[in-house]
């Protein structure tokens, strides 16, 4: 069966995509940590980061770096950086958590979720999609 | 003044390197949350793992992958695989946290760390390196 990550690419199911290649999809995490906590994963549907291929390992961070690089840009009143979490024990297809962070606190995954409504996740959609380089 | 990583990386002070090249070194977590926990580094002193140009940035994921992967055998019987965090808000010097990790709340940063004493810590690192492939 397919992961939900993989539904996504599909678009079998919806998301708040951020950025998309032809191996690479950014999306908004639906359970966020922070406004603009975003999930890059690669296409390709692998468990574990470590067993990607190191092709794919290497371009999924340089896409990860481009998408944190806007992200950074649309939270820079309200966050020092963009942290970088991969745990990846929930769904079985590797995404790298990027979150917008002030303090170490900001990363703990046991914390309450931000409750947001649809129009809060597309305008911070479209507020890191205006900052994303072409 | 130098980062205290960079201290490491000359030698200035002591830590419990677990594989090192030209431009990379990976050394234990004196704090460690887990044992196992490794830092990933590169040489190169840049606060911000994103600032660092697209070379060295894939060149350190691919050393913290082969270095993630003697952990998952040092660690087999005792974690499900290796998480990845950077924080980075404490010391200005990029750096990868590699976890042994068999839930999320492992990855939690603020619970209490492990106190180890030398030899425990060289035992890890021996094992470790143990599993690394040359």
């Amino acid at each position: 069966m397919s992961s939900i990550f993989t539904k996504i690419v599909n678009r079998e199911i919806p998301a708040y995509i951020i950025a998309e290649d032809d191996k690479y999809l950014a999306f908004l995490d639906i359970n966020p940590l922070a406004k603009g906590h975003t999930l890059v994963i690669p296409k390709k549907e692998v468990d574990y980061i470590f067993d990607l291929d190191d092709e794919t390992l290497t371009g999924l961070w340089l896409f990860a770096k481009r998408v944190a690089k806007a992200i950074d840009q649309y939270t820079k009143d309200v966050a020092i950086r963009t942290g970088v979490a991969v745990v990846g024990l929930d769904v079985p297809h590797a995404h790298i958590h990027l979150v917008p962070i002030s303090n170490v606190a900001d990363m703990n995954f046991a914390k309450p979720k931000l409750k947001l409504d649809p129009k809060e996740f597309e305008s911070i959609a479209e507020g890191i999609r205006s900052f994303l380089k072409k």
